[in-house]
């Protein structure tokens, strides 16, 4: 079983959830179900516009820097930084890139004054470093980004919903594989009027993911301008159907408790995180281990899937995944598997 | 169930191919996954290369333009190859574009002149005019356009696997959701050594669908450098599987046949096909009705879902679907339900 920051392993519910027959994307049942998903994130969340995407996280990534980036500044500390850098590069006018050091939290003290020289007017930040498990403090950067002018985009790819949504994001990404307990295959991106704003007065550098299209579609039909991954919306809405039944805050909860208990075990083992204290991810932990492989093939033989760190501490440090219904689930059990390894 | 030009209805077996657990991106699982879907199409088609995308079809042309436009020439006869038009448009340094009447087809000898005096070294075409049902000649025009220095980008979203491959396109695109009869959410790209020359020395304008990146992830591991949609990936295997047991050869001609069977049948009701003769679907078929939407909506109180033509004719044509073994397996029962209601 998958016990990887994502894709987590998914639920049997939904993952049969896709075996309905196929609508067509130009039906009135896909406004129903199209509709309904898009809805459902803007009045959950608070957001203008919600579309799902036909593509993996990066591709709602691009989607952000092809229709709204303009003068940007990246903040970052870990990989999945350094890859909005890069694509904040090929869509910006100009890009400022400012970079803290793998495993520690990115907050308002640290990048303030960063803030306040720089030139730009789009922020990018990854809200969930799914890197080395480390939690930034995307709302207290976001709110004060936002006095000075920016708009604000923010990677929550294996963040929410294992972490509450920073009320200052304009355009807030997740994707379906993470927290969500879906399947992989959809980007979510999600904007605020601001946003709305800009990428209205914006030309989209993207065909397939330009906003425009999508807004003039759902205006018209609540249907995606192209065939959207059929299968997979049906799976979302099952998904988000239970995560209706529990409740966000609860679900919030239920992540950061499961976050809690996995640093109990690891510093009850005497294992160090990766993430600096006060920025402890609640949907992984990465933890040092001298042979991480050795670790994860023990693992494996046992029938659960870990995964190494990704950056600096690659070879350094080993992942465990705590997000989406079935992880929470499964924690103990396989925490104690991982016990038993050690 | 649907009998649309696509997404096509989906055999059982391919849909709960989709409930397997699921496996990580970064695994030998993976591995064998990714490469052996990719090397199917390579050695079926004789491509140099293959990439699977997280996208629907339109992603996939995206991919190719951003990736391989250069000084473009568009040939069109119809809504798709106006959305090609526009996806060149946005990716080439300058786009020539020359349409015929939409239900006419494309081929070499309306379209001679125009290659001849073009100044493109990239042409963009559309295999299978899916808006209509017309089948164009792209092997005519681009072994002509290949002599004339021009790389050959060819879309057959809804085209292959119901019509063979033209030998002289050098970028061949489909998607999951026609002929193969998988649900939506894959784009397939396939690149002949022209091709693959051609993006090496290009820069892309997208991330997400940069080919260099997804050739340097598959040479290294097979694996693609965004997460896969995991689980249409197994139900593509699956549906690949029950091509190679009926061989692609007789699957071009089930869809020959199931043309003709179509088209005799309207023939045999006095209706008029949008098509111009010789340039048949295989596919699809359109033909004309003089009010689209009484009809579809009888065929839908018997459970069959029809579509009206696009573009010129979408008042005045309805589009049934004849792709895929579901389709194919089911088209005279739903012919003979259409009799009933004509």
């Amino acid at each position: 079983m998958l016990f990887s920051p994502g894709p987590v392993a998914v639920e049997e519910e939904v993952l049969r959830a896709q075996d309905k027959p196929l609508i067509h994307h130009r039906s009135e049942e896909m406004t129903a179900l199209y509709g309904w998903l898009c809805e459902w994130f803007c009045n959950r969340l608070s957001f203008e516009e919600c579309y799902i995407l036909a593509s993996s996280g990066t591709g709602a990534l691009e989607c952000a820097a092809a229709n709204l980036a303009h003068r940007s500044l990246v903040l970052s500390n870990g990989v999945f930084g350094r890859k909005l850098h890069a694509i904040a590069q090929l869509f910006s006018r100009s890009v400022e890139f400012v970079e803290i050091e793998e495993g520690k939290g990115l907050c308002l003290e640290r990048v303030e004054d960063v803030l306040v020289q720089s030139k730009a007017d789009t922020l990018f930040m990854v809200h969930n470093e799914t890197s080395v498990g480390v939690l930034n403090d995307a709302e207290g950067i976001c709110a004060r980004a936002k006095e000075l002018g920016m708009l604000t985009i923010v990677d929550s790819i294996s963040g929410w919903p294992g972490a509450a949504r920073p009320k200052s994001a304009d355009v807030f990404i997740t994707s379906s594989q993470k927290a969500l307990g879906v399947p992989p295959g959809l980007g979510i991106i999600m904007l605020s009027s601001e946003a709305v704003k800009r990428y209205e007065a914006q030309q989209s550098k993207s065909y397939y993911f330009d906003l425009k299209r999508f807004k003039d579609f759902y205006k018209k039909s609540k249907q995606p301008p192209s065939t959207p991954a059929v299968t997979l919306l049906y799976a979302l809405k099952t998904a988000l159907e239970r995560l209706e039944a529990v409740g966000l805050e609860r679900y919030y909860e239920m992540h950061a408790k499961a976050g809690a208990k996995a640093r109990a075990f690891l510093s009850s083992h005497a294992l160090g995180l990766v993430a600096e204290k006060g920025f402890e991810s609640p949907t992984l932990s990465a933890f040092f281990y001298p042979s991480p492989q050795k670790l994860i093939g023990a693992m494996r033989t046992k029938g659960y899937f870990l995964v190494p760190a990704k950056g600096k501490y690659a070879a350094q440090a080993v992942r465990i995944g705590h997000a989406g219904f079935r992880q929470l689930e499964r924690l103990d059990e396989m925490l104690e598997a991982l016990g038993g390894v050690l």
